[in-house]
């Protein structure tokens, strides 16, 4: 065995999004103590920068020393007692998982659905709230990653609040990608991942808490569940104000990582990240049109930064992924549960969201559909997602 | 707010260590997705280097995607089922936190405590498993890393197995930095951090289950109350055999450093690397003698990667350590729990373990101490690790 040289890939897929040299050289830093005032000092910052991201004041915003599903079943171990009654809004794989957690810790989940592929219908919230107005706490994906929907995630608080239920919102794939404001839509509790939009190390999880999320947890009957996972016990690990107190020892190199991904993102600023993955987007999707492919989510539901394409009929999922990443170094996603061999999912996230991405994904993808003989016109997608990018 | 620098640390407390420049720049490497086949085959390779560092042929050999303390939690909640009766063997903070944690999840703990800064007496597990002949899990701490004290684990391992019992065995601090024998001793679950004695980058939790371990997880009544720290679910994300299936997304990059830190203890060898850290723990402890200080535990039971040093009377605790970082850049622990104020904790573990480490740490020491007024022989210190250096 020898020392690990990954290739250089061009990350289209779910997330990972590709990484900046910046903060891949950040990663590199020498390691030092994680009680050390010179890192606790950088956790300060990563606390007032992870609070621009979410658009929050809420002191307990920090980043858990796990990936974006440690966050989900953070969120929720924290918030559920056994009995507590959590309604799941699914139109996605993620929205299973969010129940699956909840009826592990003991909650008595009512499942409501959606098509997956469509935002989630505010309205049917409310019907089933009313159905069930001693709901303690409604969950939900605001971007799922496994569509592409985007559900509109100010509308959904603002009807769970009315029955005056606590809210959970999964961003994984919204943060730093499109509109996110927690304060202004009320947003009680979200966690979102390090490694989509924000394009920092994979395996961190951004999370925040608003003060009536808090004091529901501080006022529990029962411990939480997890010991690991307990904010209260975390609290004083990322937020003591004189000393820090043990608790375990954080991803010190990753998190070097996830703050220098977060300085680019506020150097960006957030209205221009946004700007820029709509941007992407639209000219992705102008290319892919050109190429006789569809969106399988409608138009005005649509992420900017993850893409399901509906698989052309005759065409075989496995082998253009397989070629795209093997013969040209680039990964795009497939689908998940139900949408398996059924749509393909390129994601603009980040650090991939840019010209050079769209215009060498669309090239080579048009190559490998009229190799598998569909009747497509050359350089008609490159000329398409050209005239949007140039139009802006 | 500006791109963190850290300063450049010699990491002497109690984890995290130094992390080599090898490790460091493996960190950096450019990010390729987690179900990347590229990927894949780093993971297989993490498994194996696992094996050795464990010395088992465990299947369930992988790296948790969190740090030591989720680690401890997966141990035990993969095992406990509301009702368990889980036998904690507790002779520091460590044994503790195995308690807590045993307890949220729903079991019936019997705590067994021995004097902190003493390996955990195997004839007093004996007598309590005599009392309570129908205890399900035996878990305690291989390698106090509050105390520095090393316990038997073949031993504690053995009579346990007597009365049937699973073992949860805490190897945090001895993975690496002295002999563990996962196989040879019959151990069920162990799980370790990164940031000790593998010095690879902090956030890691390597962790084995045997056979029979997992076949009781199989065998539960219940499913196992987390959702990610169920091993039942990582399996197919470490272990498929053809096609990995979904699970979350690991921190690929810290994976990478992982691999280095651990095909650096292969390249080592496994018992070279335990005589090295015995070497400058016997070079560190004939320069603290030197210096007329003593350590807590007595020496049959005393690591060699923590030395736990009492502090001498009338001096300041705070003002050493905080000397030691500011004007020194060397990082040694305080201690935890009852022994805060009057230990030091002087980690040598994994790269930390050298030298020129033990060298100037005595140097410095002696000249705070001789500043703190004790009568102190300058240069006896060094002189005495010297002799211990050189002799061997």
């Amino acid at each position: 065995m020898k020392a690990f040289q990954p290739p250089e890939r061009i990350l289209m897929g779910p997330g990972p999004s590709n990484v900046s040299p910046r903060v891949l050289a950040a990663l590199a830093r020498p390691t030092i103590g994680h009680l050390d005032p010179e890192f606790i000092g950088l956790m300060d910052q990563i606390k007032e920068l992870l609070r621009y991201a979410f658009q929050t004041a809420n002191e307990f915003t920090f980043a858990l020393s796990g990936p974006g599903s440690l966050g989900m079943e953070t969120a929720l171990v924290n918030l559920i007692e056994a009995g507590s009654k959590v309604m799941v809004l699914q139109n996605g794989f993620f929205g299973g998982r969010l129940k699956e957690i909840a009826e592990r810790y003991g909650a008595e989940v009512i499942l409501v659905e959606e098509q997956w592929g469509r935002s989630f219908d505010p309205e049917k919230l409310q019907e089933f709230l009313e159905k069930h107005p001693d709901t303690d706490i409604v969950a939900f994906v605001h971007a799922e990653t496994s569509t592409g929907a985007l559900s509109d995630a100010r509308a959904l608080v603002e009807i769970a609040h009315e029955y005056d239920c606590l809210t959970v919102v999964d961003t994984v794939t919204s943060l730093g990608g499109c509109e996110l404001l927690v304060d202004q839509w009320k947003i009680d509790v979200s966690y979102s991942g390090s490694q989509k939009c924000i394009s920092g190390p994979p395996g961190l999880s951004p999370i925040t808490f608003n003060k009536r999320a808090v004091e529901h947890v501080k006022k529990r009957c029962s411990k939480v569940r997890s010991w690991f996972m307990d904010i209260t016990q975390l609290e004083g690990y990322w937020m003591g104000e004189i000393k820090r107190s043990y608790h375990h020892t954080a991803p010190i190199n990753s998190l070097y990582g996830l703050h220098e991904a977060l300085l680019l993102l506020h150097q960006e600023g957030l209205v221009t990240a946004w700007d820029r993955h709509r941007r992407h987007h639209r000219a992705l999707v102008a290319g892919l049109h050109s190429l006789g492919l569809h969106l399988l989510v409608p138009p005005g539901e649509q992420l900017p930064q993850l893409n399901a394409v509906k698989i052309p009929e005759g065409v075989d999922d496995a082998r253009i992924r397989s070629r795209l990443l093997n013969e040209f170094n680039i990964e795009i996603g497939g689908g998940l549960g139900q949408l398996a061999g059924r749509i393909w999912r390129i994601g603009l996230m980040g650090e991939s969201s840019k010209p050079e991405t769209v215009l060498r994904f669309l090239a080579v993808l048009e190559l490998l559909l009229q190799e598998e003989k569909l009747d497509i016109q050359g350089g008609a997608a490159e000329k398409a997602a050209r005239e949007v990018l140039e139009g802006n």
